[in-house]
């Protein structure tokens, strides 16, 4: 079980959660990520905020407050940010202060970055995360949540030179880059891409109905019916990406890559990786 | 480059070359793979023995005849097994044992198993290839040649529970399980779901116009435009297949990936990879 950890909130400045999921969440009363979030953020004292700015649907941001509202949270706002402008706006920065939780859902994260990249309001969200508040996003809202956002690519397993376009995202975690979709959509390979060029940073690959929970000293519990693929490049010894022509593989020797299941989790720190059932016969031997 | 080793025929006893392509090798008279096969074994002197049974064209036997005829092969004989009979067959024993190099073409995999798998003609090539003679095969021939091949499969980056059906190959080494047309056709799931169940053998997946020449001691030297990826299992601590049901995600922990491109090199033994470019560098400051 994740350590409910709304107390940190009050004083001692731990970071908050980060959470991107794959998207296609299940969304019912028993949905086990969206309500691990609603939870997470303080259940009947929860000030979630929801930012469908992805979506051009103009019913996503009140579809995930019936969501959240059935598993109890307490307090729900929906900002849709439409402009560069509303994001300057004192309201909207006054009711992310006010927040315990933030929800960016799917759509196009082009977008998100458009209109939210490096205006006063993401630096209110990555001020809040570092204070406390817990920030989820699915889909293209997951892909916005660190520092390098993949904006487009390439569907396939192994990685070619031009298949992925990276930009700048939210910046909440410059330790991941993130993927969605990720088994559905044959994705490994712009992973891969993106990688070659930050070795730096580990690759999550988020499987649909799947969410990569990570805690404030990033360690991942795995959430939902999917699987989480992460991609270690920590001692990859050989990238050819830079004399790489467009559609051209790519040569990588020494990626460690795991597939992860609900219950499993990864330390990014020491990449360091558990099965569920490991942990489950260790606590039955002690 | 590959040190040719017709020599060896004559009596030390090495084991031949084993020599697994990705499907859609270049066949014109520039092509890498198929004239470095011919010079193998003994360009002007070299006795190719072609198996077309893979394929159910009638010229498929025909064409490699004039490939590697353009190419310089000195004797090139056809043997289109059609029915397991004509595997015990003393004349196309005869053919196989004279042979210098053997070469399956492209088609149907498990006709290659249900024809020639178990046979005399199956053992007489096992037996030559320990005496040195060189075995190559294309796209459904280079899935043949090993011990567990890769029968049918769905398409996907992913491991899932039956994604993959196995069945026995040809045999000449049970240190790899081989896949082809690998990046074309997504194949990594299928491959890492195979191993999964097999992790003592390397995963080969071998893209289209690719091959990967594996010498006697074990080492691979990879050949072609395109990558061949390979999945070392050695050091997986978890596999959660028993326990996974058809279509759900296979969980994996500590799998090691590299993307090797042409004239890298591969130790199947001490599963250590090196790049060309790393060789060269060795080369230069010697």
């Amino acid at each position: 079980m994740i350590e409910l950890c709304s107390a940190r909130l009050a004083g001692d400045d731990r970071r908050g959660w980060i959470i991107p999921i794959g998207g296609a969440e299940k969304k019912i009363r028993s949905s086990a990520i969206l309500s691990r979030f609603v939870e997470l953020c303080g259940a009947g004292a929860a000030r979630i905020v929801i930012i469908p700015t992805a979506s051009q649907l103009h019913d996503t941001g009140e579809r995930y407050v019936k969501v959240f509202g059935r598993m109890g949270a307490g307090k729900l706002d929906v900002i849709n940010f439409a402009t560069r402008s509303d994001c300057e706006d004192p309201g909207h920065l006054n009711l992310l202060q006010q927040a315990t939780g933030i929800f960016f859902t799917g759509g196009n994260q082009q977008r998100l970055a458009d209109i939210i990249g490096g205006t006063s309001s993401a630096q209110q969200i990555r001020d809040g995360n570092l204070r406390g508040v817990h920030v989820a996003g699915t889909s293209a809202g997951a892909a916005f949540l660190c520092r390098q956002m993949i904006r487009v690519g390439k569907t396939g397993t192994t990685p070619r030179g031009g298949m992925v376009s990276l930009t700048d995202g939210l910046g909440l975690s410059d330790a991941v880059i993130i993927d969605q979709h990720f088994r559905e959509r044959d994705r490994l390979g712009r992973l891969l891409t993106a990688l070659s060029r930050n070795p730096s940073a580990t690759g999550l690959g988020v499987d649909e109905d799947t969410a990569a929970f990570i805690d404030p000293d990033n360690r991942i519990e795995v959430v939902g019916s999917g699987g989480l693929t992460v991609v270690d490049t920590a001692n990859m010894t050989q990238s050819m990406l830079a004399a790489v022509r467009n559609g051209k593989p790519v040569g990588l020797i020494g990626v460690n890559l795991h597939i992860l299941l609900s219950g499993d989790r990864y330390d990014l720190t020491t990449r360091d990786a558990w099965a569920k059932s490991d942990q489950d016969r260790r606590s039955a031997s002690q």
